[in-house]
């Protein structure tokens, strides 16, 4: 199989670059990254859990593109995201002395995407970067835009660069491989395209959703693909969120809430809780007779229809507090002069930035959804 | 006294800056900070050394403008350019819940600069940055330009980020209590403006060096705005040094390699390595028929004129190796395709980049030089 592909191109003058969707593209990587970036050194950086599917098919494709690379395995996990693995990265790299056009791959999901983004921004000032997202979330949100970064004590993705890839290969074909649970997560990402922006693909994924989540290729190229233009359209007009990009934090304020809560571990994945925030956040729309209730109701039925969830969980006997939440949300990085920012809604498709929402029709919204 | 001063502008687009240039500048620093950054957090980066003489007075600045700074001392030295210093000031600075409109000031020499700068670049993926050096070295060169980075094993400055300041504040004042020898250290960066592109600021130099050295306060504040007007109309034409932008580096891969083998600290400063690899440079210019020798010896009167090193430091027994310092040059960043690019010059004032100098004529070059 030689694959079947399709190139998005995300438009930022000399910092544009292709987005390659479509099954089989993994194993034609090589070709695409050698024009990409040229014929220098290369890393691959990756999972354990990655690597024992995919790195294999990865080094071959480069070989065959005269490109040898050296690998760097890391083990799975958010723990990765750490000063610690960044500069273990860079010194694995520098003991192979890169020059400015060498290039660091990333295969896996988020987590690698965002570590090894970060690193290859700050080797020599910058090398370059490609993104082999292995996982649905990675494919259609995280690998596009150029948001790199790392965790601190303080909270997720405090510490990082814009830097974005030379390129970006989206193989839908490896979603195949992918735990149910996380692709639901990852698909929380895509409904969210289409509930800020686009309702006419809100209707398509209500037609064709549940062919996407159980393995229809079709179905799954065309979904991403469609997410992947429609976070490149946005990242296009406003790379550093000094405006639109905001639209793409819909649901992230409540759901990076719940993450800080859970620890930004398995109980609540990062799809899981902005799943839960979109809901949260059309309730206070709705609340605030911004949104149509009916609107809420059509979008928790393709939850159902889906099985995306819905409400924060509840095992372990966890206990959810209000005003903790609250003092999460104080400690994003979306806050501006002290306020929290929200993205509301004025029904499906019709996102927008509120920077004055009152914080106690937050509590009060919150102490329904808790007590749900 | 309110200070004189005479803003340069560094012009890229919509991250254009300021650099004020003047005597007394820093303690009128509090309304022009606030002028270029808002009203947000700010946190001042710098040593024990110099926060012991200008910490205050910056401070009293701040809050007349209603600045409310909190400060980072960090101990003084190159020690201080590493990931985990890094790590630190980073979360010093989120323990203080920072937003994308908060300011780290970085008040202090290239290494508080460098290593500030770097920080700021990457909390919330970049927050706004304020350079006010403290040393001639950096009031003329690493303040200006929007490098940053940090040392690792490898060597220097191989982890960083392009990233601009917001504004640059020079007190050409804070020079009288600079150290003659890190005085002399700078002003070798000084006479390369001239040498590489101004033959007639070079000549300049030539009639008023010593008064810039011995402290005539016009004079200095003359050299360092011509030679941040000349750092910035390279950096203006070619920010991330694809082209003109490597002009600078001129001295710096021979003066590299001396700083490598003497471990980048007090026996060798990096303004004297420059000195002496600026002098090898011309050296190696009139071996390959380039350079006039008569613009050499010219060059080699200024030097005796002011007390600038010509030659490598003899003290301790150091034995010098011509190849060692070759296979130095090898591990700099500015390696492209294998190959160590030199600046040589065709005489004082014409410097260009060379990709194809043969390493034998380098090596004879350096046997010349060391036995001296």
């Amino acid at each position: 199989m030689t694959g079947s592909q399709d190139s998005l191109r995300l438009d930022l003058g000399e910092r544009s670059y292709d987005i390659a969707v479509g099954t089989g593209v993994l194993e034609i990587a090589g070709p695409a990254i050698r024009a990409a970036t040229g014929t220098g050194k290369c890393w691959i950086v990756t999972d354990e859990t990655v690597a024992a599917t995919y790195l294999a098919p990865l080094e071959k494709s480069l070989q065959a593109a005269g490109l040898n690379a050296q690998t760097i395995v890391l083990p799975p996990g958010e723990g990765s995201k750490s000063f610690a693995t960044v500069e273990k990265v860079v010194n694995t790299v520098l003991d192979g002395s890169p020059e400015r056009s060498s290039t660091l791959i990333a295969l896996g999901g988020g987590v690698i995407g965002d570590l090894t983004g970060f690193a290859a921004s700050i080797i020599l000032r910058g090398i370059n970067f490609v993104q082999i997202p292995t996982t649905l979330l990675a494919q259609v949100d995280s690998s596009v835009g150029g948001k790199t970064g790392i965790n601190t004590r303080h909270g997720k993705n405090l510490a990082g660069a814009f830097y974005q890839p030379k390129l970006v290969i989206a193989d839908t074909g490896v979603l195949d491989t992918l735990p149910r649970r996380e692709l639901l997560a990852g698909y929380a990402e895509v409904i969210k395209y289409g509930l800020i922006r686009d309702p006419g693909f809100f209707g398509w994924l209500e037609q064709n959703g549940t062919a996407v989540l159980d393995g229809d290729g079709d179905a799954r190229a065309y979904a991403v693909r469609a997410s992947c233009a429609a976070k490149a359209a946005v990242v296009a007009e406003d790379e550093r969120e000094n405006g639109v990009r905001a639209l793409l934090n819909f649901g992230h304020t409540f759901g990076h809430a719940l993450e800080a809560e859970t620890g930004f571990g398995a109980e609540l994945l990062h799809g899981e809780a902005v799943a839960i925030g979109m809901i949260m956040a059309l309730e206070l729309s709705a609340m605030l007779d911004l949104c149509p209730a009916a609107d809420v109701e059509r979008v928790r039925r393709h939850y159902t229809a889906t099985g995306l969830p819905m409400t924060v969980p509840t095992a372990q006997n966890r206990r959810w507090d209000p005003a903790t939440l609250i003092r999460h949300m104080g400690h994003d990085k979306k806050v501006q002069d002290g306020k929290v920012t929200f993205i509301l809604a004025r029904g499906i498709g019709d996102a927008f930035v509120a920077r004055d929402v009152n914080l106690d029709d937050v509590e009060r919204l919150l102490d329904q959804a808790v007590a749900a």
